[in-house]
């Protein structure tokens, strides 16, 4: 943590800094330069978030973090990358991996309908929510444990792992009991309540950004499900909130190679929440295989005119067949050059 | 509803869209511009959002919804302007009332007395936090219920109502046995598991804007815990995120007014979070006095330097006092003309 | 300038930072703390911006400046507020003072019919746009020189300086003729040729932020101006692009006592174009007196409705007349603790 | 245009409404649905932005546009690809061509270096800036007409055709003699001014987004130069603020497709200035080719460390033959199917 003092700060008040940092336990180290003196707390500053409140102290201009906040999710920690095994599949490994399903599972027929098609188009997992989280409380809510049964059945019959969200800490319990991945939403990359919960599952995790989450957050987010003892979670860019109507959210595309650079974490794109509007998948689906995606995530809808959620921006089964053709060859050019 | 159609949308995929629109249980009604067809779907498209998916069929530029989504929080629904009375205050009344205190409870001395001292200087509510939700599973989490009974008893002391935060939805029923009012956090203010059980609560509840969230979408949220069946809902504006760095967050003044133009339910203003350095603090509250604001949410501590969190923005209680005079005036002139 | 090293940035790389930054100028200053080294770069950051360069150098890991980049409109260069004079009129002293009138000079009769309103109820400038920038090259332009006649005969008439806007360097001279202060659009407030044009004329700048613009970045341009020689800057808030979308911009309130910590220029506030709303132009004109800006520049109109601008947030005179009334009251209140 | 009534609108104000579309020139179509009545205003409403005053009127909720506001620049008006021939160059052909060079023109030595390097790597054109559009008035501003003449004199030599800033309406002339494409740039972007000098110019102008420009507006910034009589217009993305400050700007890779929907001119991605950090750029270079990008520009300069601008997102020019190789065989995967 380096503390800026103002210009005009007396010794006396650069004295106060210094007794003060090493108060809460760290050495202080003065740097005098030609307009300001700057003060280096020297010592771990990650597990002592309150040398911020150095800013309340008279003379002080502003206090710079130097460290990243988190560890378990950092490069630092971990040599090599983090490779989720589900079932067969390898996330974080030298494929890029294709989830993929409707936004909700809507019932038995529409999923497995769904399942098989995305099987036979070279899917590595099924997608399908049983709980949805919904802007409007008179939209439907999803299937619930119905729902979770379903997913279940398609992959008995399909043998593709499935991946479904979890809403509330006290479900935690029941979903894992179907799912193969549990996915944390958008909505709740900052409900700690949630994230523990499921930082104590023996399930991997896919954690979507949030709308409004930076990298350093979600990365946070992801340590405190590490913390809690779940070394298994993916990180999901699903696109962010801008300035931008044209589409639905702006897909962070630089976000894939930012990550990569600083966790080990596998990291899998999600252009159809992106971009809302199912004729931009596909090119958007190349681009993230192209950027170094280790997976994406897809909604495949077998009648979208007439989805429960996120009709516009599902493809039909056709056009994901498509979509699969299309992104094989991006991915072996890609992909060599990493591993 | 509005549809609107491609120019070169033919007969054909008009005549689609009309019998869809009926299909699912609307009146179609077309108009044929110079540049374009539109067709408006007649009736209540608040519980169909799946008319959205029209954006799926062949021919379709472009959905545009006409009503707000929302139905229990508009002025439609409810002439006049909710006021919640918790004890002797209310919200949404004639006065601006002041919710004061630390962001967290750390020990029964600090507590008691922040509340002593905002309970001088003229506050009607105290806060303070016993869960925190925080960026950093490192930092410190709040005294969890220990921490609920050191608010009991500053209420006990001081007479002073008590808001405090509930994150988890299994806690609501805990938390419930100790505070006057519920805060639901930014971070979860789509968390609507956590929205459905404050929804069941018999408690108010104090309803924070989320850093990314539309105002359509906080009172989307806003309509979860009406529709759960609890009436008792305050909004509460305490900054968004934007590009701008020279503050924590970009305090959205104008949320005030257009809120309370669509609204019947109050709407408090936290200047404490939204700016994040205490010497900005007083000009902000006057701000938010003027704008119309019904209530101010002030973060105060008596030894900022040394706070768990929030230090860098919370009032030591000196400064809360001038902060509590200046506003005095202020309301004096601006509620005068409400009422 | 700080510079981070990366943890594992062996002695060889640090030490070709520190020849770097001997070699440019700067002494180098080394501090090793447990994770990192840091290295600062003592000197005068300012004019190097070249600095920031080193994050292309092996072992670097980010390079963090310290000092605010702008020298003649930071309060450390002055003592004191800058006040501008405009005739009798006097912005950054001791009275919020108020520019009123229309979007567009559309012709005498509407402009003079503006100027005589505005004065009576106590406006002390006029605005009115003789050069308008338009999203659409389809829409009205302005009336060009024509439209800076009539507004010098508006003040011939009613005594009130008149402030409009200039868009290309080469009409400065010929605005300068007519006006009495030079408005820099919102569009244009990086139009580096045009902050130099309007730093070499001698008469006031009002320099309206961005939509996109940081504080920061607000105030380099002003420094454009002053460093060219013009020493009367007054800066305008005037909204900026979020990801809201129930107003036309969002008023960035704080920026008025954040600016005011860190510049010695005055500072207006447009709620008209900010909020893009006529009826929410008085609650937020009343808060931007309470949080202590030097002036308001609100948009009024004899017939809102077909104006050939703005129309939606402009004023009728009666409403205008109201305006002047409530903020008076505020003002008094505000304005005396600041004296 | 629509215009939605307020829930409650009597007859009375309808009617009005009615009359004043009427007196504007347009029809009148009205819909009485469940809930609101919707007016529609029959006619070409984008000559007509007039029409939003109608938010002004008593009893109107809100005005929507239908059509959107760009004619020229419009799939609509114009069947197929523009297809801009600069020397043997093709913008918007089979090939995605790469435009390559030094952010500024430093000395005769340093562009000659890049020029050779970037065309023997495979580059299409030369990029570098004479006059350079700077944040702080103390950067290096460019070398003007000197660096003009440089860059003439390196395409002499390399054959590379030359694109290249201008900032300021009165010098478009002058640079049009040394340019073969005249840059517009982010800052300027809403320069109309300038927009409607480039306009009147017969090379062709390559438009960047602002870092505050919806697609919309962009488009309509093009619209400007199409109406002043220039049909040889390239978009370019170069990155939007968002909320996130990891990288220097948000990569919009998504405008790509969805510009390409909408307009039938070329559009280039300018990955360096996205993410400004160069190592991050060839990842960036293949998700913009992979999405369907017409040409990608690129900063090259041969000892980035001591660039006078833009050093931290250079490349060296042996990165960049890194880049040429790797873009080519993605290049040919998605051309193709465009072809």
């Amino acid at each position: 943590m380096i503390i800026v003092m103002k210009r005009n700060a007396d010794e006396e008040k650069i004295d106060a800094v210094i007794r003060w940092i090493e108060s809460v336990g760290y050495r202080a180290h003065v740097s005098k330069g030609v307009e300001r003196t700057i003060i280096g707390a020297v010592g771990d500053e990650r597990e002592k978030v309150r040398l911020k409140a150095a800013e309340n102290m008279p003379g002080v201009e502003k206090v710079m973090p130097i460290l990243q906040p988190y560890k378990l999710a950092s490069r630092e920690t971990k040599d090599g990358n983090t490779v989720i095994k589900v079932g067969d599949v390898e996330i974080g490994g030298p494929k890029c991996i294709v989830i993929a399903g409707p936004c909700a599972v809507e019932s038995e027929k529409q999923l497995l309908e769904t399942a098989r098609a995305v099987k036979k188009a070279g899917a590595s997992m099924l997608r399908g929510g049983a709980f949805k989280p919904r802007t409007s409380p008179y939209s439907f809510q999803g299937m619930g444990e119905e729902g979770l049964k379903i997913l279940a059945r398609a992959r008995e019959e399909t043998g593709l792992p499935v991946v479904t969200e979890v809403m509330n800490p006290s479900d935690v319990e029941l979903v894992e009991r179907y799912a193969d991945v549990l996915q944390v939403g958008t909505r709740n990359v900052q409900n700690f309540a949630l994230l523990k919960a499921v930082g104590c599952a023996r399930k991997p995790v896919l954690l979507k950004r949030g709308m409004m989450t930076t990298l350093e957050e979600l990365l946070m987010s992801a340590e405190y499900i590490l913390a809690s003892g779940n070394d298994h979670v993916m990180l999901c860019e699903r696109g962010i909130r801008t300035f931008e109507t044209a589409m639905r959210n702006t897909l962070d595309i630089s976000a894939v190679p930012v990550l990569k650079d600083k966790t080990h974490l596998p990291v899998v794109v999600d252009p159809s929440h992106a971009i809302g509007q199912w004729r931009f998948v596909l090119p958007l689906a190349k681009a993230a295989v192209a950027v170094g995606a280790d997976g994406l995530m897809i909604e495949v809808h077998p009648d979208p005119q007439n989805a429960l959620s996120d009709g516009p921006q599902s493809l039909k089964p056709e056009k994901f067949v498509k979509l699969m053709e299309e992104i094989e060859a991006i991915g072996k050019i890609v992909r060599k050059e990493n591993v």
